[in-house]
This record gives C-alpha cells, structure tokens and sequence, in this order.
C-alpha cells in the first residue's frame, strides 16, 4: 500500500506518523507514505491557494486549480489515477468495514482541506471517495487522514504480526471488546475475575464472548442487531433478558426479547 | 484550556499538534498541552508498563499500578482531580455536541491505550469518561486524543477568531455545510451557481441553507429528524417531496413525506 496526502501542512503528516504503526511497517517495506504540498501548486505562483468565497461569508477556500494540478501531477508520475479520498463531515462516515475495503487498493491518495473548505468543481471533478471520520468539525483533514491510515493500515496484509492479528479486537465480529487484565490477581483490593485464572480455554472463552455480549447491550446496543449470533449467545441472551445473568434494565430486556424474537424467526 | 495526555508516545503527541489550531493558540495562551509519558511510573523501574493478560490470548495488556501512579501523580500536581477521558471504540461515539461540552472543563486529561489494552480494573477505579471517535480500531489511542483535542479547542472561547468562528459549519445547526466556491468564475467549464454572484444576500443565504438540506437529505438523512427546521425549511423540503426542487429518489421522496408529518404534528 502507496499513500499520497495532498496537504497544507505536509510535516504534520510526516511527524505525526512515524511513531505509529505506519512507521515500523514503512521501515519493514509494508507501506509507503509521501506528501504533495498543495502551495507547489499555487496558480499565482506565491504560494497561495485560497481565494474569498462567492456570495460571502467568514473564512477563504481552496481554490480549485492548484488541488487539480496536484492531483494530475501525481496521477502522472504513477501512470494511472488512484481512489482520492476527500476528507469532509458531508462524506460517508469511516467504519471498520470501509477500513478493510480500502486496504486491498493499491494505492491511495488523501485530500485534506482547510479553511472554510475546496472550491466545489474540483471535488466533483477528480474525488472519488467522501469520507468523515465522525459526526465533529476539525481544522483540517490532517488528522482525519493519519486516523483513516493508520485503522486501514491495520488491515494491510504483513502489517501487523500474526500476534497481534487483531482477530479477536472490536468490531471484528461486529462485538465491543471484552475486559483484560494483567499481574498481579489483586490490585487495590481489586480481583481478576476467578475464570480467567481457571486454565480453562473452553470457559475463558465463553466468559469473554459473554462480556463482549453483555458490554455492546449496554453501551452500543444497536450493533447487536448486526452481530453474528450463534446458539450460544442467544442463550446468553436469553438469560440475560430473564435477569438470570447479570443486571439488566427494563429498557435492556424489552430490547433483548425484542431482538431474539427477530433473530430467531430470521 | 490545559490538556494533559497519558501516552507511551509522547513526542508523537508533541510533534502532531505543533501545526495546528493548538500550536496557535497555545502560543497566544488560550490553551496548554503537556504529555505524561506513563512508562515514567512503571513498578519495575525499567520503564516496562506491561504484561500478558490472563486467561490468555495475543498480545499485552497495560498494567494498572503504572497508568494508576501516572494520573495520581497528575491530580496531585494540579491539587483537583480532572475528568480522565480513556480513548476506546467500547466509549460513547463522539460528536460536536460532546465537543461542545467538553470545551467548559478547565482541564481535561486524556489515556491513551496501546496493545491489546489496559487492565479494566484501574479504568473503573479513576476513568470519568469513556470516548469512542468511530467505530474502526487504531494501534492506539493518541490520533483519537489528537482530534478530540481539535475538535475541542475549536469550541474553547477564544481559540478561532470571530471570522473562523464557525457559526455556519457543519453540525453547527444540525446540518450538513453547502458547497463553496472561489475564484475564478468559470473553472474547466464548470461555472459558479449565479445565485452567488448575484449580491443579493437573501438569496444567497437562502440558497445556501437549501443546499444544506439537500446534501442532508442525500448522505445523511437521520440528521434532518434532529435538525431545527423551519417555515421555510419546511417549504423547500415540500417542493423537493413534490419533485418540484430538484432530482429526488422515490425513496427520499417518501422519507420526506414521513419527516413533514412528523414534524408539523410535533
């Protein structure tokens, strides 16, 4: 996997990443990462790429040639013309899904705004790709491009060791994650959970699984309509909206009678 | 402002917000930033802050006692115990409301997690707030810190000037920006919509909010359910129901014609 990030701010982008796990695996040839600087393109040739909005208002946009120029010039250094992918609140919103969908491509290219946003034509023009990293404004798509890079990076095969594989992390199975712990058994008159020093993989299993169920009703419960749900954790479920399995609200159990009743009938 | 963030990367913190709206206005004294390398609190000594979890499985888990020490140490320092925000896709998904309220705190501090996580029972003993940014899984949790940080900042009084201050973004009323559009008038063949050249501010900013709604109702149209609508708002979304005000699908048609019954009973 190739990333190019068109950006005002190209060192933001290049400090940013090294630390992370784009750095260990550019070191290891997994990946690679440059940076266009929009300003090389300026039409004025100062510098300059942002222009007053028409029809008024505060701030200044990106003007339309110089993100095209940088675009096309990138698109023929490589030979062909990659995903862009605009990174703006109007865009489809990133999930661990798109996250492995981007990582089979070849290539990809960020465009990061600033200002009160990119001159409209080009976006039409040369985007292939709208995306928002969530539902919260930010100063410029830097950020969003380092996040999008760095959960697509993940899913890049190599990239990670088989150690951490991540086969088991959230969303993988549509699930929250369930709780860890580590040495030593009590901390601060706190004890780790008697099963998980059991030695038994069977029950370590079901406990976990059980967490992860019971941690995405109370926090997320909408991604249990999407889960995958096998007899077991209907069964869980099924205790659990009895109060036979731990607390539960009245709004939990009528959600859970809810859903069984669809998963089963499905 | 103060921000504090508990990482094992510390310079990836430092170097990642110097471009941003943060190095500004820490250099204008609106905001501070300080990193708490936790690996400064390992119990060992040799800087090791991690261990296998129990029960088993890939990778290491944070141990409590030296995210414990770090944060103890912290609110001595400050004499007040701040709000502990951990960075985890199990958290409540952030958003510009979030944002908003956060920007009120005096201090706000940050865990970053790294590995296969941290060991849950110091997270329920000193966490006040856990955050999700989206649901996609990153090597840690310092981007996600970064841009809650941005996010943030954009709404901590003084931190944009009153020409950024953004009263028109994105979420900011519940809906999604309109296009912009610079110099100059005709690009590629592509022309500026006359409305914004016309001078007539009425027109300019009615046609500005139809575009919101619009692009709304094309991307993301569960925001419209929660978005303040009104006469005219409604007006317009009459005429795109009726296929009057623009290319509409049967299928947003229909979701049009429940959303205005709704809302003109509510």
């Amino acid at each position: 996997m190739n990333y190019y990030v068109m950006t005002l701010f190209p060192e933001m982008i290049e400090n940013g990443m090294h630390t992370s796990i784009i750095g260990r695996a550019i070191e290891r040839g997994c990946l690679s990462l440059s940076t266009v600087n929009i300003r090389d393109y300026s039409v004025t040739g100062n510098g300059r790429i942002d222009d007053y909005p028409y029809g008024g208002g505060a701030g200044m946009v990106m003007q339309a040639e110089p993100v095209y120029r940088a675009y096309e010039a990138l698109a023929g250094r490589l030979g062909r013309r990659p995903r862009l992918i605009y990174l703006t609140p109007q865009g489809r919103v990133f999930d661990q899904g798109m996250a492995v969908s981007f990582a089979v491509e070849q290539e990809l290219v960020f465009l990061c705004g600033h200002y009160e946003g990119v001159d409209e034509r080009v976006l039409d023009e040369i985007v292939t790709d709208f995306v928002s990293i969530g539902d919260y404004v930010l100063t410029g798509g830097e950020l969003a491009a380092m996040v999008m890079m760095d959960a697509i990076s993940r899913m890049v095969p190599g990239v990670l060791s088989n150690q951490e594989s991540g086969q088991y992390e959230s969303f993988q199975d549509g699930l929250l994650e369930y709780p860890q712990y580590s040495r030593p058994e009590e901390w601060r008159g706190r004890l780790v959970p008697p099963v998980l020093l059991s030695g038994h993989h069977g029950k370590v299993g079901r406990w976990r699984r059980d967490q992860s169920l019971l941690r995405t009703l109370k926090s997320r419960p909408e991604l249990l309509e999407k889960a995958e749900l096998d007899r077991y954790d209907r069964d869980y479920l099924q205790r659990l909206a009895r109060g036979e399995a731990g607390a539960v609200t009245p709004e939990e159990q009528s959600f859970l009678a809810k859903l069984l009743a669809i998963s089963e009938k499905a």
